[in-house]
């Protein structure tokens, strides 16, 4: 017998039928013996008609309330968990349903991106050891004063794995529309490869690059506490998936797999003023520091000075959309960032190749660029680091990208080559 | 500056454009300087819509788990509270909203039915104190285990005057679809008359008797803590609607109101079997011990025994939701109730004339069958109280007879002659 959370996303709950069949995964499992927590997100399109209705009442995002969006999203999971639970319940199996409050998920109170601060689960064990099958809702926790909160993008995969390492779960199964993690978008790539397993590291970087399978916060928080996932197919759940384990599965040298984010948005600050010798950096620590607080990530950090000039140029790319906020942010900290030139792109593409050690692989950027070069695709930034290889395209050209770097590195066929 | 609870139906809620109408309001009344709480029902159809949900995956109504129901009905509300609070944000109001947990409204644990145990108005009381406007969710509770409860029909009435009791408002307004309560239906009446005031016994026994416009079990809480209540239209809030108070405005002898109850069935149990002479009732007793734990209210019982047989005649209604539960129950009391034949009828309409000291006039009770024999419409059941006269007819016969009565007393210009 083994404790098992079992995840099923949006797509997986879509509809009645789709929720059924959800029930008959997590009823199987319960009827071989296992202890099994489920947990569930919105039904296909909740979320958004929920987020649209905010929009028709506050059209500015900006001054949507922060805590009554999360009051008002929280909903969404609440009808999962009360659907998936009466359909266990019809198939004859004993289940009881879980707000994260119920379910003891303890956050901060940072409302839209709260993080995970405690998890107390007794009356989840209570649950188990009844016999019953915990259905909880993802998305979605409490803080100590008892307000709602939400756990942002991906949230329900974080609330399945941190109720897996919390419960001390054998395995946690996200099951989703696709069959595992590929070499690439297979919607783009129609021969990419299902890989067998992946490493947390190498599945961060492809989650954080754009794969969508899986959310970087919750792969992290599966790495931090050495929890196996098994990425999986809720319509062909016969179909193992990709196993996400520390374990190191493919060769030292293998690329993973190649993902192209279509929803970055890049921000160029050139610094026309001279900024204080003794701090030129401080601006620029202010912003990130400010960004950080309002939970936006940047990627592709680089700052460039030239040595023959007193300006400095400050390159990053966000999510497209943080881009109003970011803007007024930096406009707020125009002066001490020297007041800057701005310049955004949002018309561009992000394909990163991710791998071990590729800075040990100087053969992986030549390949990529040569490719590139030959199809006259343009480059416009490149960012390398151990795992991953960066580049921002135009929009248009992204798909040929992946395409051209999948077949130059031969991943189809599982024999790679450099 | 005055304390005030104002409750939004579901069909005051019902689209964007109207929670901005109902938030309007509110804003208003806070703009002059009063204490605003406000309590919403769940957006027009949304309630319908889950529980379509809930049949999909559980076609049996029986075998529905009521907790699960709660978890998810109770969504409905709070979807209700983060949109309006953001309406109310958005007019330049300080606002926050509440679930029904988060108001501090305790209940006992009888999912689907749950009665107020205990107001905890703490956090409320601290929300008013920083001049926000408090919105809370309607129709739900949480126990002492935190289990979301909800309570019944009409439940967010219930909420709204419990809240304006445990706040010591000095009033509760009670926004609704029409503009008060009426002599008559006006869809059936079109000359039906709105009442300046009505007293809480009146309003009680129009309430229990089918007139939509307010919960009885609300209006009930509202009199035993002498909280005032007007009825009033969110769509014309100009109008002052209907004032419900201990106060007797109408003279001694006045009818308030006709009322028509299409929702009730009747059940008739003849017990074949010589009852014990002993313990005549004692079947009937646990039948009724049984309704009560099962929530299901009863109207009109009557048991006849006939002196030369000994048999007993067991009459009452109930609503004919209830009416699946029932006919098991009286099953699986068959024996103690004397094997009874049961006869059923659900194409049945309930006119009641509700006032004050009937049983002092006989003329109200003539007056009733004159009209009614005079144009031949049946009359299956008859009862009376001191406060209403009801006749059960057949459905197709309900309007014509509360369109007769009206205009039999001569409801329609206020001058009421018996």
């Amino acid at each position: 017998m083994a404790r098992i959370v079992q995840k099923f996303g949006g797509t997986s709950v879509a509809d009645v039928n789709k929720i059924r069949k959800a029930a008959e995964i997590v009823v199987k499992a319960a009827s071989e013996g296992h202890e099994v927590t489920t947990v569930v997100s919105a039904m296909g399109h909740t979320t958004d008609h929920l987020i649209s209705l905010a929009e028709q009442i506050t059209p500015t995002s900006g001054e949507r309330n922060p805590r009554e969006m999360d009051m008002l999203l929280a909903t969404g999971e609440q009808v999962s968990i009360a659907l998936m639970t009466m359909a266990i319940q019809t198939m004859g199996h004993e289940a009881k349903s879980f707000t994260g409050a119920q379910a003891g998920i303890i956050t901060e109170s940072r409302h839209g991106v709260a993080k995970i601060q405690e998890m107390r689960t007794d009356r989840l064990e209570s649950s188990l050891a009844r016999g019953e099958i915990a259905v909880v809702a993802g998305f979605q926790g409490v803080t100590e004063n008892e307000e709602l909160t939400t756990l942002g993008r991906g949230g329900s995969d974080t609330t399945a794995v941190a109720l897996a390492a919390a419960l001390g779960a054998d395995r946690c199964d996200i099951y989703t529309d696709v069959r595992g993690v590929y070499t690439a978008d297979p919607r783009i790539i129609s021969d990419a490869r299902k890989l067998p397993s992946v490493s947390y590291e190498e599945m961060l970087e492809l989650a954080a690059t754009g794969a969508q399978v899986m959310n970087a916060r919750s792969v992290e928080l599966a790495m931090d506490n050495q929890v196996p996932i098994r990425v999986r197919s809720t319509f062909v759940p016969e179909d193992v998936g990709t196993l996400i384990t520390h374990r190191v599965a493919s060769p030292e040298y293998a690329i993973a797999g190649i993902s192209c984010d279509m929803n970055s948005a890049s921000v160029t600050l050139k610094s026309l003023d001279n900024v204080n010798e003794s701090k030129p950096l401080e601006g620029i620590s202010a912003l990130f520091t400010r960004l950080q607080e309002l939970g936006i990530q940047t990627d592709m950090v680089m700052v460039l000075k030239h040595e023959d000039e007193p300006s400095q140029e400050l390159v990053f790319t966000i999510e497209k959309s943080a881009l109003p906020r970011v803007q007024q942010l930096i406009e707020s900290l125009a002066l001490s960032l020297g007041n800057p030139l701005m310049q955004v792109e949002t018309d561009i593409a992000k394909v990163s190749v991710v791998g071990r050690r590729l800075t040990n692989r100087p053969e992986v950027v030549a390949g990529v660029f040569e490719v590139l070069h030959n199809a006259s695709i343009p480059v416009q930034m490149v960012a390398t680091g151990d795992m991953r290889m960066s580049v921002i395209t135009s929009a248009k050209h992204g798909r040929e990208a992946v395409r051209l770097i999948h077949q130059r590195f031969n991943l189809s066929d599982g024999s790679i080559t450099v």
